[in-house]
């Protein structure tokens, strides 16, 4: 079972957001690149995110959803 | 009407989160001091968080769900 799989409790929010939004780009077909440059943010910062390394703003957090055609409350609901 | 009640579309998340925060702290009829306290933050964040003047991270968003007892999520729903 690996790491990602394993999804209890114990996954943190940032690392349940950046699945989420890895889940909903790939959905759209856009690349890391697509999304960064549609977001206003730099390419790096979003895998960053989507590995859940960042501790990520709550505009930031809006500003990914936003692009991504998400509701943020939707994207952090269990 | 104040423009709190003004509930409409272009109160920011931040807003969103800060008055719901508010909100949950007073139902539990405690004090910033003693949220600061059991989030492990200062006073006065609290206060600049609960009036929308802080671009607060995802930790901080948790912890402060976490110390009013309430969902991340269930925080940011419109």
């Amino acid at each position: 079972m690996t790491k990602d799989s394993k999804h209890s409790d114990d996954v943190s929010l940032r690392q349940k957001y950046g699945s989420r939004l890895r889940f909903a780009r790939e959905a759209l077909g856009i690349s890391q690149e697509a999304l960064a440059e549609k977001a206003g943010l730099h390419r790096t910062y979003i895998g960053q995110v989507e590995r859940g390394e960042r501790n990520i703003s709550i505009d930031n957090l809006e500003r990914l959803a936003d692009a991504v055609g998400e509701q943020l409350w939707e994207m952090l609901r269990p």
